[in-house]
């Protein structure tokens, strides 16, 4: 295996199942669904496009400011698309891009690790 | 799908593929791996267990003290074993448990996205 060290210095590029190589954006990509809240908000649109106040519904303990906060940055980084539909009044919808879709299968190999590992906090469920 | 408020709401608690009503676990799981430096110390580990420099020297940019804390962490949530050989100077080891081994199908998912989505900072590959 090729270490992160190894990997900066040599600017190797290989594909491997470890596929440790890729460092900088491995790195990159756990830090940006880590971000609090943020895999929750990929994880509800994965179900399909939500309007700015179903999204705060399904995510307990949410505030507005930091939703809006996040589904900016998600913007951004072009994980998510906003998409305002005319009338009255008007109706804006959040959606996954292609890329942000695509984090589906990263995402639910750690719901199961989580169903199989992490205790349940306060019995929620 | 069953969204995140009624999981909470209703206590439901069934399997599927998209497994998103383990909120309260999946919200955690994720929050845990994407603190910062923790996705990289795990996938460090996932090549085998680690002396505390070597993990240093495999993770470009990470201190000293944050690495000292964050293996901490990761020991606290059972996810990382610190192991003392003994010797002059002692040798210690950490290795990832069982839990944090099993994270491997989650963060390889997510390498493949990063190899995919993510822009490469600074030329580094």
């Amino acid at each position: 295996m090729v270490s992160y060290g190894q990997n900066v210095i040599t600017g190797e590029h290989t594909m491997s199942t470890q596929s440790s190589q890729l460092c900088p954006r491995f790195h990159r990509a756990v830090e940006l669904i880590g971000r609090r809240w943020t895999g929750a908000i990929i994880r509800v649109l994965l179900g399909g496009p939500r309007r700015f106040n179903e999204l705060l519904a399904a995510i307990p303990g949410i505030s507005d400011r930091l939703l809006t906060e996040r589904l900016r940055e998600l913007e951004h980084e072009e994980l998510v698309m906003r998409r305002v539909e005319p009338g009255s009044p008007v109706k804006v919808i959040y959606e996954l891009t292609c890329a942000g879709a695509e984090l589906q299968d990263s995402l639910d190999a750690l719901g199961r690790w989580a169903e199989r590992w992490i205790g349940v906090p306060q019995e929620a469920v």
